[in-house]
């Protein structure tokens, strides 16, 4: 039987980003199908009597929470979700390419307007509205307690960031051009120190670099600029620990509920432990200074200490994704703010641009020279992503944490680093915040390993050694 | 609820290799349980007293042969070609990467006695048991019209490319360097003079090029060599002839069952013609050299008839995908024999190497050094495609044969192309071989445009005309 199909979708004057709308919108009333047909409601009920082990009642858990969750929003919005976020989608990235916000703020105002209903979907308007989406990325957040940590974060940020603009010497960067290959073999080279097991995985090239995947089938992403082979670099090591993350899952729950990562936070405290904690430590770098030096050559960098401080060069540029630690999480904290501003409607999507420049002016003391690198450069809103955010920094303050536990625990890890000898690392990983997937609720994981939920100290204090060993600050 | 997994799926040695083809397998079994859901034959039971339009019959006709195939395949056996043809196409990778088909053949063997099963399936042992697996791509068709009509082309071929072979002069061919960039600006002016709608499409890179999509979203990727900039231009043109006809397709059938192409030999006529008889022909070669010269410089090509030669040039070479208009039907036709041989069981896949390279001297008149230009350089058996190689060659003949007709309709049309418009040929395919979408069986579509099926003769007539005049051959 052919599907049925709208009347929009039959017209011949549809461009291929409305068909895809259209196409996702359907998809997604299919999947709200499958998620809400009422027999799951009943194996569930059947189940909360049989006797689980621990997996098993995660299995129930997570099964439980996605049908509740899922019955609460109708069907109707459930594809518009998809469907505008499709359309609004490809209007962010013709705004971003003419560097013009205007066309695209109408649609984002429409998105924003349907995760608010969304939002009271799932919450019957109880609580913070942030918080029914926050808890698609990270449950059991809230957007209190994040609200209080970022504020004492931003404030031992802020003067962190004061002293180092403040910094005499520009650190030294690459020079030349490293061939695309050569770059990709320095990649495979330095996911391979850090335990990625190729017979379950590849790496390849793509725009913006991802990691895909699940079981034993965990793949990567890089992008190479052959100007700058420290983005194709941190980028793998980046990508490799989401995948350690995802290979390091017990298989006995690959493929059930309780197999998942655990929360976005945990997933990115893994990928920015491995890319920082590890790729841009001092203790590292005597050997991927080598290993960059056997497949580039020196690149014009004089020594292991010059790669070091070249790998954490102070950029004082506009885009999330190219910032230093030190001001990575200054860009989180500012789209936390804007984007609460936009749900709760305190923000209108009109004004983002404007406010976008004033909090940056006030937090980074310059003003972006357009919205590309403004507020457009990113594409989280322009698809419906808002509590998406702050699990970046949420998965920073985790990596500092976590870091500083394995430093307790493993008292010669920095000589182990200097000699290319990663596995104390994910041997320490494995059996604490891998291997149990989404068997415990995110703040047991977290209680399990730190005895408590991460907080910005961690992460302040390593900040500041870092940066106070780089450049002198005091 | 979790899926329910098989034990090697949860192995923890599992391969990545190993995964995709347990996942393969799982998806097409839960694909079987939907094509063959009972309730299905009911509907189309119910919907032959219906009074239907002629788009309604064909929805009909096709929504009741998918049902009745889908229906005689058992799901293990289903299951195990996907799985089956993951594993073997990844032994078939590391094979060629190798040059040793050694560890590769005994997979395929149990790949061709998997197809040879389904074959049964599908026909209860009637007819030939190759015609049960063409009818998957060229609905209709039958190996002993193909053996019939291929037999002329062949003696039709082999003289023609005994006198190339002993043409004099070599071609002039592309000299220096081309950025990608560049080339890719040719490419999508090429497609642009072809009518490509960019509003409903894009373009871009892939390793092996291929169009994707229907209705108003389908996309065109291509390839890039540096070294020979005529492989991304003619790779595009023949992706925008597949992509032309899809998106030709008559808007009110779109995601029907009588929306979809009419069968792979008429979605390759489409591809060849853009690429061969418009791309390759002397009367565009003015000007495509003008556009080619304008994005990539004269590439020491001087003038539109050395463009012209080098854009055919004869290649004694081993590849199917790189071969010239004259040798590419000679390599369909070793293909076909083979294929047939190796499910009849004359022909063990142990001994495919050996028949391979004796079947290629006779033919070609040289021996491939190796294996992974011999028989690894496709990827189709790897897959368990066999009965889908003839569908090029259909192809070729039905692209010739609706030039003739073309020409005779539009006797201008050459003084068109030097102008470069191609409406003029866009034009006259639409109505008569796009807009039908699958709406005619095959041998009715082509006999409501062309009077018959084509055949060998407006291939040879093409191939001998181009050819003497390209290397005065008598």
């Amino acid at each position: 039987m052919p599907p049925e199909t709208s009347p929009d979708a039959n017209a011949a004057h549809l461009t291929r980003a409305a068909q895809r709308a259209a196409s996702r919108g359907a998809l997604a009333g299919a999947l709200h199908g499958r998620r809400t047909d009422p027999r799951l409601g009943d194996w569930i009920e059947a189940a909360r009597g049989a006797d689980l082990d621990e997996a098993g009642r995660a299995d129930l858990r997570e099964a439980a929470r996605s049908f509740a969750q899922s019955t609460r929003v109708p069907a109707d919005l459930a594809e518009a979700l998809a469907r505008e976020a499709s359309a609004t989608h490809h209007l962010w990235a013709e705004a971003r390419a003419a560097d013009d916000p205007a066309p695209f703020l109408p649609a984002l105002a429409g998105m924003v307007a349907l995760r608010r209903e969304e939002s009271q979907a799932l919450s019957g308007g109880e609580g913070d509205p942030y918080d029914a989406l926050l808890d698609q990325y990270e449950p059991g957040a809230s957007a209190a307690r994040i609200d209080v940590v970022f504020a004492r974060l931003r404030a031992g940020l802020a003067p962190l960031l004061d002293r180092r603009l403040g910094a005499p010497a520009a650190p030294p960067k690459p020079v030349g051009r490293v061939p695309t290959e050569a770059q990709l073999a320095l990649a495979r080279a330095a996911a391979t120190a850090c335990g990625y097991d190729w017979s379950a995985g590849r790496l390849d090239l793509a725009v913006h670099p991802f990691s895909s995947g699940g079981g034993r089938d965990v793949r990567i992403t890089t992008r190479v600029s052959e100007a700058d082979p420290m983005e194709c670099l941190y980028s793998t090591l980046h990508e490799t620990g989401h995948a350690l993350y995802e290979l390091g899952v017990d298989p006995a729950l690959h493929a059930r509920p309780a197999g998942g990562h655990a929360s976005m936070g945990v997933h990115e405290s893994q990928s920015r432990l491995w890319e920082n904690h590890i790729g841009r430590s001092a203790a590292a770098a005597p050997f991927l200074h080598a290993l960059a030096a056997e497949h580039l050559g020196d690149m014009g960098l004089d020594g292991s200490e010059a790669f070091h401080a070249a790998a954490n060069a102070l950029e004082p540029g506009f885009i999330r994704t190219a910032a230093d630690e030190a001001q990575y999480d200054l860009h989180i904290l500012m789209r936390f703010d804007l984007e609460r501003a936009l749900l709760s409607g305190d923000l209108a999507a009109a004004d983002l641009p404007a406010a976008w420049d004033a909090r940056f002016e006030a937090d980074f003391g310059r003003r972006p020279p357009g919205a590309a690198q403004g507020c457009l450069q990113d594409v989280h809103w322009s698809e419906g992503l808002i509590g998406y955010f702050p699990t970046y920094t949420l998965g920073n303050m985790g990596a500092a944490a976590l870091m500083a536990r394995l430093r307790t625990d493993e008292p010669a890890l920095d000589d182990a680093l200097a000699a290319g000898d990663f596995m104390p690392v994910l041997d320490w990983l494995r059996p604490r915040v891998h291997a149990p997937g989404r068997i415990r609720a995110v703040p047991d994981l977290w209680r399990s390993v730190l005895g408590d939920v991460p907080d910005e100290k961690p992460l302040l204090a390593h900040l500041t050694a870092k940066f106070e060993a780089l450049h002198g600050l005091s």
